[in-house]
Order: structure tokens, then sequence, then C-alpha cells
């Protein structure tokens, strides 16, 4: 069986040594004292513990068992019910919520830490506070102080839960196509009618409610993606006084037998004349959606480094534990059978692969997070244009280059247990097979991509690729004297150079051929993801080196970790900006009919 | 559900454009003219009738059925008994086999082809005539006269299935350890006693008996992988009159529940004082198994392929209907709401990156395949000390190379699916699950990086490489003035420089340094998977180009894929030159506690 323990000594390490978070949240008006350094070690404490002892022991069970349909209803897997309570009951869905109505307040980069922990833990479970959490958000943003007051505080409190539903059989990619129709009822209320699938916990038997924000088409809208709007549609409805009503016309036709996040139920959902109310103004449902996926988007990347976390922790015991064959310098258990396999440089080189790829990912995902809190609560307006055209950039990134090197990061974790890992007991495969839905879902990584390459990239002439390069420049002057810093400076300075060339050469080929963009996007998205890990990776050396007295082993590591990162990962770069410099015209050779 | 047609278009492009094989096999004297061009094209014709008509369409229904145990017995999926019974009845299982004891006597470049077909039908399934087929081949090889008459006849004609039994609860990859019993019996049989795990189809009811070999120790044999015998046990005695006896104290004690391959069984084996009889000499048995090895670990290559072609097919028709968004270059389908997304850029690369990895798959197999022919029906000395070099260093890039880019290319037939990929019904996830077993099983893909790396290229300094070399050379030289080569000569000639030096980089480091090996061992395997893809793409191109009047769609298409690995898949040689020059000292840094 797995097991899983929260990895706070690194998380503290981001927060506090790596970006001084405390810091910054003590610079934010917005944030108004909220969180101290302090507070946080306690929150990442309690949440490591709600993860490792309630969630995390339901996972393996749940995956055999599954979610169940039966008539419409949907019951989650055996503990789920009760988990989800205890988790509710501890605030933790409302963590980040607005503290007006009942949320915690806390900022993101202290919210990422815990949702590592609870997908980590499971992300089946894991889905359900996220979709609830990213349901309030935008509920928060855009909608009336009717919505917030009427809705917010029990979704805070995790009483009712949130579901997301956008995509239509016909229309996953392109929501432009939805055939959803909202028929205005006169009270500013709407009956909603269509069919949604791929609801992720779209039913279920853990929360009194839920409420679904709902992509639906106004009579009359324009055609496309200008043509819809976001609609709030429980699937009770709420009473004037609070309490719960009737059915409102939302039913779950089936769910899905998946890949993996079996435990998850991924529903067919059915508006039947479903009452709902708009979140935003009408027509501007797909604007307000991103408003929530900047958020969303990094928290697939952080699903996916939960459970490459998990596939590490479980790797590294196996590894020391299972005894077979001879280290290359002679035995080092000799009274054994044979030494543990942790001795065999190939099996060094998967668990330095995915310590390199985890820690990268998790000072990366904190760096996302703190430019998310920049545009939440900084007041300086120079300071939050920065910001967003940085959270416009890594986004895509931090979705798509995280959840690829997870499903690397989990094939190794399961590749360490060589047969064992192929066995469901064990857990490893698991972790692939849950992981794999992160490269797909929430956009795919190829949508990613093209949004990378096309909107954040091309479109402005690499204008937001230049806020991040003087980003890296000034923190490579500001250390080029350090001792010893050069072997991560020199480097990062060479991959930040060839982004730089690689984006203006992408940028040319676009202005003379349409399918330059989609040729190098996914090339152009890992180019940039291994860029800014070897930021990520040069800053976490730097912060070692000067406190290698305080922890030897754990500074030690952490030094040896970022130097595998830039000899054995890093050289990755130049293989994809040569990929790219070939244009498009091998990628688009051959006719449809030709394959 | 999925589809599968037999690539027969391409398989004879590969076998009688590419490799002129009908001349190869007109040329070798063991062959004796047991096959033509014309007799392989019904065969393999028939191939993939049964493959497509008869074993496909049960893949799906029995991922999910999977196998059962049920007090000691193990019952295969629904469809599969008579489906083996259908498959055996036409030869299959002893296509390769000894004539003088039933078999058809076939050449390993045709019978490669054949199991590709039933691999991409069903990896479970193809299990099962796999299994017994290697196991007919150490029969064959090792074992005595009486044993060939008394088993072979009824395994070629897959009344009787062949398993086998080496792995035990502690010992996997370290055979050397196990502890399985031999105790003579006096009349030249012996009582096996012990446990064996993870036994491929080592019980079920498809055949009326099952033939193991077992891998035990018999009593004072000297410690290690130098004591191992080789055993044949039958599940059911064999009467004096080939008629079946009674249970030989065999018996199935469970079976694994795994990610994939769920439809075939995965035994635990018990024997209990079973009796067998000595395959080959006393403490010769590993010796004895790698005989069989090098077709094992070749077919478990070939398996990934099987299935990585079947998840192109089905990605490739998807993406032709699946409507989504427009092209880059205008709607190609104004009439729709959207286009077919194989106009996307990102599609394409997916679908080009796939078919490069599948068809250079399928040539490289062959390849493989050829020099096995001629080490089994050459008669010149020379000749086969030359084809066993070959054969010893590219088997485990055969097994590990392909068995890693089918990973690769089921993701990507996965992912082109979108959310349709992660959801079972379609079947394109079960590939990615099937597939995973083929990096494990038959050597992990880091024992197989470890085999090329330690004894096939520093053992002997590069000597095997060398001859690669040579051949790859020839070729070069004898093309360099044909008309449009040197694009794909001259790429091909700066990976074999690359690949020269980075042997001799690694017999360097090697010499001083123990776990260089270990280090380099599976960057170096990835290289020279790319060197010898390259060397079959520019073999294809070729080929191609003097072909194209006789179907411009075909070898348009073959040259157009050609350049796609050239351009975007070969560039990455340089980074993994560029880790391996880097030497064994990141991947060691840590001490075992710091993980």
């Amino acid at each position: 069986m797995p097991t899983y323990s929260a990895p706070l000594r690194d998380m503290r390490f981001v927060l506090k040594d790596v970006f001084k978070i405390d810091e910054l949240w003590a610079s934010l008006p917005g944030l108004e004292g909220a969180v101290d350094m302090e507070t946080a070690d306690a929150i990442l404490e309690e949440a490591g513990k709600i993860s490792a002892e309630v969630i995390a022991p339901l996972n393996r069970e749940a995956d055999e068992e599954g979610s169940h349909w039966h008539d419409g209803q949907v019951t989650a897997p055996a503990g789920f019910k009760q988990a989800y309570e205890t988790f509710s009951e501890g605030g933790w869905v409302g963590l980040g919520g607005n503290p007006e109505f009942g949320g915690m307040g806390m900022p993101k980069t202290l919210v990422a830490q815990v949702d590592e922990m609870v997908q980590s833990a499971s992300i089946s479970f894991g889905l359900a506070p996220m979709l609830s959490a990213g349901a309030c958000l935008s509920i928060n943003v855009h909608g009336s102080n009717e919505l917030k007051e009427a809705f917010l505080p029990n979704m805070y409190a995790g009483t009712w839960a949130g579901a997301m539903d956008l995509t239509e059989p016909h229309a996953c990619t392109d929501l432009g196509i939805i055939r959803t129709k909202a028929e205005p009822l006169g009270d500013g209320s709407f009956a909603i009618t269509g069919t949604k699938i791929f609801i992720t916990w779209g039913e279920h038997d853990m929360a009194e409610n839920i409420i679904h924000l709902v992509l639906a088409k106004l009579p009359d809208a324009p055609a496309g993606p200008k043509g819809i709007s976001l609609f709030l549609v429980p699937k009770l409805a709420v009473n004037e006084d609070g309490s719960l009503g009737e059915n409102n016309g939302v039913s779950c036709g089936s769910i899905e037998k998946k890949m993996g996040i079996k435990a998850s139920a991924t529903c067919v959902m059915n508006f039947d004349e479903a009452r709902g109310w708009l979140v935003c103004a009408e027509n501007q449902g797909l604007a307000c959606m991103f408003t929530m996926m900047n958020y969303e988007r990094l928290g697939v990347g952080v699903q996916g480094l939960g459970a490459a976390e998990t596939s590490y922790q479980n790797a590294r015991d196996y590894a020391r534990e299972r005894l077979q064959s001879r280290s290359a310098n002679g035995a080092v258990a000799p009274d054994k059978a044979a030494d543990p396999i942790i001795v065999h440089a190939d099996v060094r080189r998967m668990l330095m692969t995915m310590r390199a790829y985890n820690e990268g990912g998790r000072a990366f995902s904190t760096y996302v997070a703190s430019w998310l809190d920049i545009t939440k609560f900084s007041t300086d307006r120079e300071t939050i244009q920065k910001a967003e055209a940085m959270v416009a950039l890594l986004t895509p990134i931090a979705k798509a280059f995280m959840s690829d090197k997870a499903l690397e990061a989990t094939v190794l974790g399961q590749q360490v247990f060589g047969g064992h890992g192929f066995v469901r007991e064990w857990g490893q495969e698991q972790l692939v097979r849950d992981v794999r839905i992160t490269q797909i879902y929430e956009g795919t990584n190829g949508i990613q991509a093209m949004d990378l390459m096309g909107r954040k990239v091309v479109q402005n002439k690499g204008a937001m690729v230049d806020v991040l390069v003087a980003e890296i420049n000034d923190f490579i002057q500001a250390n080029a004297d350090s001792e010893g810093a050069q072997i991560y400076l020199k480097p990062l300075s060479a991959a930040i150079e060839l982004l730089q060339e690689t984006t203006q050469v992408v940028v040319s080929q676009a202005a003379e051929d349409a399918d330059a963009v989609g040729a190098a996007a996914m090339d152009y998205l890992h180019l940039s993801g291994y860029v800014v890990y070897a930021y990520m990776w040069a800053k976490m050396a730097l912060c070692s080196q000067g406190l290698m007295a305080e922890d030897e082993d754990f500074h030690g590591a952490k030094i040896g970790t970022a130097q595998f990162f830039f000899q054995r990962l890093l050289p990755q770069t130049e293989a994809l900006a040569k990929n790219i410099a070939s244009g498009s015209d091998a990628t688009m050779a051959l006719k449809a009919e030709q394959f």
C-alpha cells in the first residue's frame, strides 16, 4: 500500500528561504496582515495531517470501488463522504475564499501548498474541493452581491459543492459551438436546457447541494465564442429563507468509465429548463471563465506535482528496501543476498529525475502563485500589470509542463518498482493513470501550448517573454559575484538566450506561415518549461549554498539535485530549439488522405 | 470501439522494397526454399484477417472482464478459448517452429510481421502463443530428442501451451538468488519445489496442457547465476502413450490485479514436488534462457509496436472525423460547424511522431529479425559471427527503445482523442496501459540499457558498435551520389559520429568510474535507438524516392515522414550525448539517506 507524508520541510524552504514569501505577504496591502509565517506553518502542518491521515488512506480502495451511479444518483466511494465533511469542517474548501462571505482569505502561495498535499493524497478526492473553490472564485469576482450572499457561505463551508459545466459532446476545445440554451424567464432568472459531458463531480452525495456554473447561449446571442454566457444553476432549488427545495431540473444521465481518477464521478449532466442566474454580463461567459482559469490551470499542474511527489516517496522507500544485484562499487550489504537497489546508478537516475522535476515544480508553482497574489492583493497599477503579464505567460507552462513532467515522474516511480509497479496493490500504477488526466482536461496540453505560443508570445512579438527574461537577467546579475554561482548562472544565461532566439525565430516564421505557431507550440512550451525550471533550480541552489551550515543533508541534496537538473535535463533545450527552427514543413508535409 | 486493419502495404514495403528480403531468404541455405514472397504475401494476408477479425474484436471487453481465478483454475475472458483454438488450428503457434516436429519453419523476418499483427489485435491474447513459441524455441535448441518428440508437436499445434517460470518474490532481475529446488528422482527426472511469481498465462483453460520451463537449483549447485538449471515441467503428467494423466503438482495460487494486459492471467505458480526434466545441461539454465531471450526481447519490442500501430490507426480516423476549431489557413470545411482536427499542426505533430516511431520500428524490428535469420539459417561462419554481434547489440535496443517509443506513441494516440481518450470505451487508454508492461517485463528497460552499455559496448570497448557503424557507413557511401540523398545521409553521418564519440566517452569514463556505465546506460540506449531509426528512415526514404512513380501517395508519405524524423526527432541525440558527457557525478551526488 502506498504511503504519503507531507513534504513540509521542502515547502517551508520554498516559501521562506527561496521566495521570502512572508516579506511579500507583509508588503501586499490587500492581504492586510492576514497571514504570517507562523500562521502559515500551522496551516501547512494541519493540511499535512488531514491529507496524510484522512484522505490518503482512502485512495487505493476508492480507485477499485469507483463512484456508483444508480438511477441518476451518484454515491462516492467508501469513506469519501465522511472525509469530505471532516475536510469541510476544517474550513479547507474556503481557504483562499473571500472573508466577507466566510472564506479564510489566504494567499495562493499558501493555498497552492495545501492543494499539493490534498492532490498527493488523492486526485479523485481533491477534485471536489478544487472545483468548489474554482466556482466560488468566479462567483466572487463576477457575481452580484445577492448571488454571493446566497451561495458563497455554504460553498466555502463545503455544505454545498460546486461544479463547472462547459463541455458538450460536440464541443470541447471549441466552446464557441455549444448548444445549451438559456431562455429568460422574465424575473431575472433563466431556464437552462442542454446536455453537458465530462462534468467532474457533477453529481454526488458528499454535499447537500451542488452549484453548477453552466455555459449556455441566450436567444439571439451572436455565433461563436462571443455569444456564450455563464449561469449559476443549483441542483436543488434554494428557497428565499435559504432552505433547500425541489430538484431544479438538473440530473445526471450517467458516469464515465475511465482510465484513472476512477473514484471521482465524471458525469453527463442534463439540464431540463433548470432555473439559473447570470454570473456576469450577457455574452461575457468565456471572459468570465478565464478569470478562474489561471487558478484552475495552475491547480491542474499542482495535481500532477502532488501525485508525482507521492510516487517519488514510495519509489524512494522501495529502492531503499528492495534487494537486487550488487553495487557497481562492490557490495554495500554483504551480509544480505543482494544490495538495496538505491545503490544502482540507473535507479538513481530515476529518483534524481523525479526530484528535479518535483522540487522544480514546487518552486515554480509557488512562483506563479506569487504573481497571482500580486495581481489580487497589490494596489500598485504598474506592479499589477507586470504580474498579469507573468501570470498570462506562465500559466500554460504551469499547467502543461508540470503535468507532462508529472507523467514522466510517475512512470519513473512505477518503473523503480519493476514488475510490482504494474500490480495495482502497490499504488504506483494508479498514480500514472490518475496523472494522465492532468494532461488532458482544463484545456489539453496542446491547447496550452497554442495559447502560449500564439496569444502569449507571437501575438505580442515576444513582449511578455521579455518581461520574464528581464526578471531572470536581474537575478543573474544580482548573483553574478556569488561564490560558485556561475555553475548555475552560466547555463541559465545560455538557456535564456536560446529562448529569446527561438522566440524571434517563431515570430518570424509566423509572419509567413500560418502553421508555424501550431508546429512550434509544444516544443516551445517545453523549452520555456526547462528555462523557468532552470531559473527555479538556480535560485534554490544559491539559496541552499548560503544556508548549508544550517542543515548539510537537506541543502547538500538540494545542490546535488540542482546539478543533476543542469547537467542531465537542461540539455534538452537545445534539441527543442533545433526542432522549432526547422519550421512547419515536415509537420504539414502530408495530405490528410495520406495518413 | 477501436478498430484495426493490418498494415500489409507497409509490411510488404519493408520486406520486399527496403530489405529485399526474398533475396535474403533465397540466399540462406538453411531456409532451403521454404518461403518466397508469394507464400509470404499469402501468410501475411491470412494473419491480417485472423488478427483483425477474430482477435481484435475481443480485446476491449476482455480488458473489462479479465481472467478469472477460482480454486486454482484460471478461465480466460469470453471468446479467448475459441479464438485460441482457431489460431492454433491455423498453425500460427508453430509458424517459426522446427518442421521436423510439426513447425512451419518460417523465418523471423516473416514471423515478426505476424507477431506485430497479433499484438496489434490484443497483447493479452498474443502473449499466449508468444510464450508457447518461446518455450518451443528453448526446447528445440537445447532439449533432448525425446523431449522434443514428446512435447514440440503438441505445443506447435497449440494443443498444449507453454509458460516461462523464472521470477520469484525476492528474485526478479537478480535470478542468481532463486530458491526453487530440483531433487533428482534417480530415473533422469527431478522433483521441482518452489514458488514462482509473475508467470504470464501460467494457468488457463485455452489449451489441454501447459508446459512450464522452470528455473531451479539442483542440490549442491554453486551459488549465484552459475548454479541455475532449466527444467521442463508439465502441468498434467504425460503418459507413455502421450495421453494426459494426473496433475503433476503444479498449481496456480492466485492471479495479479494489474494496470493493463488485464485479460491475460499473471500467475503465482506453486510447484510441489512436480516432476520435471532438464532441458539442457545442469547449471546451464541461464545460458539456455539467453538463447530464447533475443527472440523474446525483440518480441516485446514488437508488442509495443503492435499496440502503437492500433493507437495510430484509431487516432488518425478520429482526427479525420472529429470537428473542432478552424484551420490556421482558413476553414477547410466551411459548411460544417468546425474543421476536422487533422488540419491542426499540433495534431499533425502527434500523428507524424507516431508514424515516425511506428514505421521506423517496423523497419528496425525486421532488420533485427534479418540478423536473427542469418544466425539461424546461414552456414558461413564469418557471416554468422557478424550477425551474432548485430543481434547482441541490437536486441536490447529493440526491446527498450521500441517499448519506450510505443508508450510515447500510445500516449499521443490517446491525447489526439482529448477527453474521449481517457474514457475506456474508446480503447485508446487501454493501449497505454497494455504497452506499459513492455517497458517492465522480460528485463526492465533499465536492465536492457545496462546490458547494452555494459556487456555489449564497454566490455568490448565499442567493437560491436564498430560493426554497426561500418554497416551504416557502407550504406552512406553506396548512396552518396543518389539525387537528394544527402538530406538524409548528412544527418545520419553526424548521428553516427556522435554515437562513436559518445561510445569512446563512456569507455573512458568506465575505466575510472564504476558508476559510469549505469549513469550513462539509459541515455546511451536512446541515443543508439535514434541512430538506428535514422538508418532505417534513410533506407526507407531512398527506397521510396526510387519508387515514387509507382505510388505517389504512399511513397510521398514515406518521404514526408522521414523528413519529420530527421528534422523534429533526431535532434534529441545531441541532448543525450551531452547528458552522457557530464558523467555520473550528479547522478550519484546524494547519499542514500538524503533521498
